[in-house]
């Protein structure tokens, strides 16, 4: 029996999805979806190619009421700049979830990994940044600031953006890129300290090892969001900042007490109780912010329900576009 | 940078590979250099979907040495026949293993996985059965019934083949099948028990949760590859069956103390040693059959060293088959 799959590039990719309310209320149902139960997500396979500096990560999920899962490889290079070539690509692969045959093949470089991993650092800003966000700051300077801020405007609409990162330079490049994005006057700092002084909305997008955010940037009514560590070796926030935010969520702590800060925290004796899921907060099934002074965290690791959620939603968008191949 | 992701059909992969001598050399370099060291092969990911009666499984290795790896999805679903289609399915990406970037996608449907399974039962056969095998058995009428006798053919070219399962119109559909391939004579056989009384070499290829061969089955001279067991659930050889063996190897410890045959040996209290691995006994790491009356086993989960093997020979062979998407 004949039957076509249909493969599909980043440039077509780009024509039918991008990083808008539409794309954040998509990620919105697949935590909501991890909430109601049922949902299978095994563990991320992970592979490090240490003689390339590489590593490739494979995430799944299968989610009830959806017609399809994702499988997606994400590939990390980190000598590819130097040869001219982006540090992640990867595919992403439709299958359905009623005969597990293959539907569609997305060769889309990360792209789809960018817009939903953004795209849950607007759920969380919309779940549990204070209610009004004038000054939102960024640390990091790479693809995911730029998206990160862009994604928080649509559901805070910041009038400042505050940037810092290590290379001063980049930094100007990128708060330049974000004032672009979202119209907000956007400026470089000199410390993540001031950054956090002056903000009610901070995430962190970066591969640091050692924390960056220190329990004394906190204040009250600030949220963080920390989406840079997806790995055992990663930490972006002390262990101390955990444990000092009024409320600590995460996307799910399963992974986020392996790869994401719940980890180091975990390691210094600090935060030994379960924390809510994101998803929790957003049924009602855990309470979130309760009034704007306080001081809220969100610990994103990236799940296979996003993946899911996101190619899904792009495959029924998709009209005719893309190369079919009869198999 | 504009590049080319070649996409590669079933039918496109037929014509460029086939289960001959060439691609059971392929998969004996596979547990070669899974021997030798430096073979990066994380935990499979698996991810069972109940509600479809299906699961779908994920492999890699990186091996040191091959240009590229392979990241394997094999789905199974298996209600798929209900509606006419196989249980079955699934696609192999090659990836850079210098870059990371996406080579080729082969929309195989299983088939590289097929004759890369097949081969390892001829390599097993290869360095472990008697060095003549007048009679082969094979019990399991599947597809891999009918591949693993063809694979054992090139290797111990038997003149009689005898097979069984349990319905037996199967069972003589099969033996047709593998008269047709091989040349040889085929028989259905009314049980296992006599089935191996004949045979010098015996495969397994079931999804059986209960034991089918038993130690008393087993006599001077017999060599048994179970290729069945992948998961947990599924058990093949009785656990006294393999404390009985002279010799039990298998293709990846870690993998078969969960998933193969040794799982249900050490459940049962048997078996508490470290077994040596199939390339092992290959390279000379360790020792194998020392002579024809000895009683052997060979348990094979698959692994994803086979996966990569198999997908950088094909790649390099392909030519200008393919689709090729520029990305």
């Amino acid at each position: 029996m004949s039957r076509d799959i249909r493969i599909v590039t980043e440039a077509q990719l780009r024509e039918v999805v991008s990083l808008d309310l539409e794309t954040v209320d998509v990620i919105e149902a697949a935590f909501r979806a991890l909430a109601g139960g049922g949902v299978v997500m095994p563990p991320i396979l992970s592979m490090a190619i240490e003689e390339a500096h590489g590593e490739v990560d494979v995430k799944t999920a299968y989610v009830p009421g959806f017609d399809g899962f994702a499988i997606k490889v994400s590939p990390g290079f980190f000598d590819n700049p130097k040869i001219g070539l982006p540090s992640l690509n990867g595919l992403m692969i439709l299958f359905s979830a009623t005969t597990g045959l293959v539907e569609t093949v997305f060769l889309d470089n990360g792209y789809l990994t960018d817009i939903r991993t953004a795209a849950a650092g607007a759920v969380a800003a919309r779940h549990l940044a204070p209610s009004d966000v004038a000054v939102a700051g960024v640390i990091g300077t790479g693809l995911q600031a730029r998206l990160q801020m862009q994604a928080a405007h649509l559901v805070r609409p910041f009038d400042r953006c505050l940037v810092w990162g290590r290379d001063p330079a980049r930094a100007a490049s990128c708060a330049a890129d974000i004032a672009a994005a979202t119209g907000a006057q956007a400026e470089v700092m000199t410390c993540p300290a001031s950054l956090c002084e002056q903000s009610q909305l901070v995430v962190t997008t970066t591969p640091a090892t050692e924390p960056i955010l220190t329990a004394e940037m906190l204040h009250g009514g600030l949220h963080v969001t920390a989406m840079g560590s997806d790995q055992g070796g990663k930490n972006e926030l002390a262990p101390q900042a955990l444990a000092r935010a009024d409320l600590y969520a995460c996307d799910r702590v399963s992974q986020c007490e392996t790869l994401g800060e719940l980890r180091a925290a975990r390691a210094a004796g600090l935060m030994p109780d379960t924390p809510p899921e994101l998803g929790e907060i957003i049924t009602g099934m855990a309470t979130g912010r309760t009034h704007d002074a306080q001081i809220t965290i969100c610990d994103l690791t990236g799940t296979g329900v996003q993946d899911t959620a996101i190619a899904t939603h792009v495959a029924a968008r998709l009209g005719g576009a893309g190369t079919v191949i009869p198999v």
